[in-house]
């Protein structure tokens, strides 16, 4: 079972490998009679496309989304380009592909990299790149993500890298606003700063580092969600999880919580005038139950290192020989930054799939 | 959409409340010809049984288990019980409901509980002691991980509390086989008589306390899982995560991967006798792309305290009144304990599920 | 894989065997705030239940529903029982099993039933009865089809049994009010009276005879369905193709529209007062391009007689030998007839699914 | 929701409309190491392709397939280009769109066609050929069972068109060889002829015609399927009824099995010398239970006319205004010549997609 399809209600199914024709998605589900025109998915993509900085890899792709279906510019409304409620589909051609640079690893396993459990899989593997395990399946779902973000109009979603390797930035520093003036989307200036000489030393070194990501949902409706296994921290868990090279997510205070007392972790409330409960604090990370509250969705994600370095690792052939490698090829010295775009995405998934769900359940 | 179904070809439905007339689960999908009794999920079931301690909550359930369906005691073999193949519905009586103890909170909406949120969601809720959104809910899950256990019988499954408040139990301390001889399901004997005290405290006090568990499987076949949404470890997140009161997920190094160079971070191999790389370290927890490597499966999750506690708390009623709310009724004053029988449920779910799914994709 | 739920949104899980210890189902996704009782699923049930007159298998079975979840009684509403938006489950016990009537069935394979068919997918069969492949199994869904009706409160939903064996009543003839008044569901009591005789005739042979039935929906709103796979045809034909012994499904004309030209087929409109089309005919069956038009749906399907009959039959034992078999036992002469109730469930299910997605879709 | 995927573990996604951009598909769930050519797949859509006889729409599109993703040529295979089992996209641009030909129905809905459902469900639609209602869309389906029939190997699929209007083909005359040798897959030379003539006629009064579709699937294992709702002939049903414009479906014997009695329908068996029950006739059609036989699968299924015709016919506006209608354009007098090729390429689908369950359910 391969399942490339994530959602429910907005389904989204991705194709491609990282050095195959082509990659792309098909959107199904999503509401009839949004606007939607290519470039408004294409500046989603130009936030995650490679090459940008020398702080990710220096593979040159243009990423320049087509639009094939589920789309129509009516005369009858002006012309402008609405979702029909057919499926949408996107494709994004591959165009530097450089195949050759990988030709050393299409019979050993890299450390860290799925190529032996791909093999384990599917008894072989598309070695060029990491095929479909590379980071570069994500450009699709940036690109369903900006689908998304028009069916839960009224929501605000942004993600900033706020731990690279060791280094936290405090959080009375953050300032959203900062994220999109630096290569990290470091929400602190002086922090990207220290982050330019921090990570320039690792990349010279051959070598790599984690991250942490935040994302965060702003206006999002209470009762998105579900009670067991439909509930929207599951959903998001899940989703976030499935991003390359994740290894841990929480929601709201996360693993902190463990350690706090039953009064200092429930979230009071006082009535409020717009008939909703105004909440006094935030350790829940807006889901009670599986269930939003209305309050802001707070999701946090590690991202491990990569494990394409200089540094030679031990390791074996397919054939069962041990092996010294280096991984050449260009890489990411933090693939944390550039998770961040696809983290936005896959919450506006995550979300827009409850937002439909929420609407078909309770009727609106 | 209500979505009360997990797993994809080992599918498992649970129903019911707190309060209601049962709880169970439906299994669907378990191969047919497995020696399956009414008292092998009894067996686990006892051991998240509520009751049995001091340290979790007083309501006494014997949790009695009943196979209505899909199995069957044929003589021509022997008259052992046997699934069939086809839907094994399980029954979980509720016995000691106590609905009295639950009325005060009718009109209240318990901070850092679902309360609101189902509200919001469906309009009005079952109030009787959380409804669905009780932690009673798991007994089904554990009823359905006893039955996902036959499905894959080389796995070894264990849990353990790891953490309690903040107070983690060292590495080197661990003893898999102490976590039978106490009621915390703790891997150290002395961290144990600590945590008796300790919880002893908390419990007077009134107060609840957090926690982090771990699961590992061992014994897992290399090539579990699938590369993007049906991955492994994104479905195992999405299993804890649903758990009740679980905010955070992390699988192998977790969040300490974040802190980690690349060349540390990449688990190296050497040629082995058995023809499988031989691994040097497990950094990555068993799962590389999404897919299993044959190492062993580590999943860690924190639970918060539950909020269901003795001390006053701000909050405010349906109608958007403020009040002062004391929880009473009988609750857990670490719910992390009663997590980590469900939490090898769930992992036996997951595995079962992508046991079947690699038989059926790669054709064994 | 087993699948054993029907639906999307409003999801049914059914289990049970014709000899297990009880059989039901769970409805999964059902709004909140709908009244249920027990009774008005007692109802139905009591359309389908056997042994109420000689027309039908002589097993004596009360066929008394219970409700385990998913509904709650709360006092702030008066007390009625309502939906909660989680999963309902019900649960119907077998009291009349006599297993022993099965044991000469139990090694050799019954012509024209599942027998083999269920040895060569399960390794092995619950031979008591037909296990599965029982058509007790309907009584599951007629149970959640009384509740499918509370989702589509103004829809009207009526099947006839309009042809058995041979013999077709003519549609002049047809009056749905007296459907109720003969054991047959015909809608004429003349034919009624017809059947009478030609049944007895049959059921004293020891033989069985195949029947059409007739379902029909009015006032289905327009825009239920989707264009490709969920077309809410396709949904029907595999709703009807699925009940026990049906071998043919079709829509409005069905196969009739095989022989007509376009201009005939095409049901022509003109402008009425309530700003939808008027329809001049209804050759489509309420359905074009796999969605409603707010026509009534118009479904037809053939139920093949039962293979379990007293006339010798040639068949092979398990072991691979030739047997003559007779297979005595109690059963249906007509299986069509009770079909008639399980029909009016289904199409319940389908349109009570399609309803809630259609909400979802386009948001009402 | 709009639900564009078949198919549980053989999963095909289909977008496109007729007049977008391109149509295509993913195939999610291949397995691994399939030897697939672009080659391979086109030959089976030059089959279904519009232009090729005057019996067809003259529309002429070269429906050319590109593969994007899910195929690798490794030269460690002697670069045979195979399947990796991760998901295979497929795109058909379209070539020869003539909006123009439809503006007169942008404000008209054409009696028999989808056009006021559609616009009922989405609010509106992309009224350019029918848009994502067109059979066009079966160019994707005849991709993906191009993909699906390298699942089933040993599985023969063909299908033939055995009845025009009243005009059925006596089964004595049938030869499948024939199909390939005139422009209506009819399975009887001299038919063949009549139904030329026959056509031709219908063709110049601007008409159009019915047709019955009669498809066979042998080699197919026994075992196949499920008991309830993945029962092999509720997926078929399924399954045709998708195809435009397709009206009923039948299995085995179908309707007329409702006229026949226990004895006759029931299909008798004797030993065999290869240890299957051998079957001495085939009522069923190769289905019993839900469940495959291993004697040939028998469905067909009626295909009304299309109501695209020059006869002027009574509708009604958008606006709600009387008006008469002429649907110009291209289009094929008996859509069900077209029908054929669809028909195998969705019973490969669903043999694979029952193929693949069923390893997954015993283990093979």
């Amino acid at each position: 079972m391969s399942h490339n399809t994530f959602g429910h209600l907005f389904r989204v199914t991705t194709f491609g490998e990282s050095h195959g024709v082509a990659l792309g998605c098909v959107v199904d589900g999503c509401p009839p009679g949004l606007a939607l025109e290519a470039e408004e998915i294409q500046a989603e993509l130009d936030r995650r496309k490679p090459g940008q900085s020398r702080f990710t890899t220096q593979r040159r792709e243009p990423d320049q989304v087509r639009i094939l279906s589920g789309v129509f510019a009516d005369d009858r409304t002006g012309g402008r380009q609405l979702t029909t409620g057919t499926p949408i589909a996107l494709t994004i051609e591959n165009t530097d592909q450089r195949s050759k640079d990988y030709s050393e690893i299409r019979d050993s396993y890299r450390p860290g990299h799925a190529d032996y459990a791909y093999d384990a899989k599917y008894g072989f593997r598309d070695y060029r790149g990491g095929g479909r395990s590379s980071a570069r399946e994500t450009a699709a779902r940036v690109a369903a993500g900006a689908i998304a973000r028009k069916v839960i109009p009224g929501v605000t979603i942004r993600a900033a890298l706020v731990q690279m390797g060791p280094h936290a930035i405090e959080r009375s520093r953050w300032d959203w606003d900062e994220t999109g003036n630096n290569p990290f989307f470091c929400p602190d200036a002086e922090t990207a700063k220290f982050y330019e000489t921090y990570l320039d030393a690792i990349r010279k070194d051959g070598s790599s580092i984690g991250a942490v990501i935040e994302v965060v949902a702003e206006g999002v409706a209470p009762g998105l969600g579900a009670p067991i296994y439909g509930k929207l921290d599951a959903d998001l868990a899940a989703a976030m999880m499935s991003i390359n090279a994740v290894k841990g997510v929480e929601i709201g205070d996360g693993f902190a919580s463990a350690a706090l007392r039953g009064e200092d972790n429930a979230d009071e409330m006082r009535a409020s005038n717009d008939g909703r409960p105004a909440f006094l604090a935030n350790h829940a990370g807006g889901v009670l139950g599986g269930i939003s509250t209305g309050q802001p969705i707070v999701v946090r994600f590690a991202v491990k290192p990569t494990s394409s370095i200089l540094t030679p690792r031990r390791t074996v052939t397919s054939d069962n020989r041990d092996v010294d490698l280096i991984t050449k090829g260009r890489h990411d010295p933090c693939v944390g930054i550039r998770a961040v775009p696809v983290a936005e995405a896959m919450m506006a998934c995550v979300l827009a799939d409850h937002h439909l769900r929420h609407r078909g359940q309770v009727g609106s």
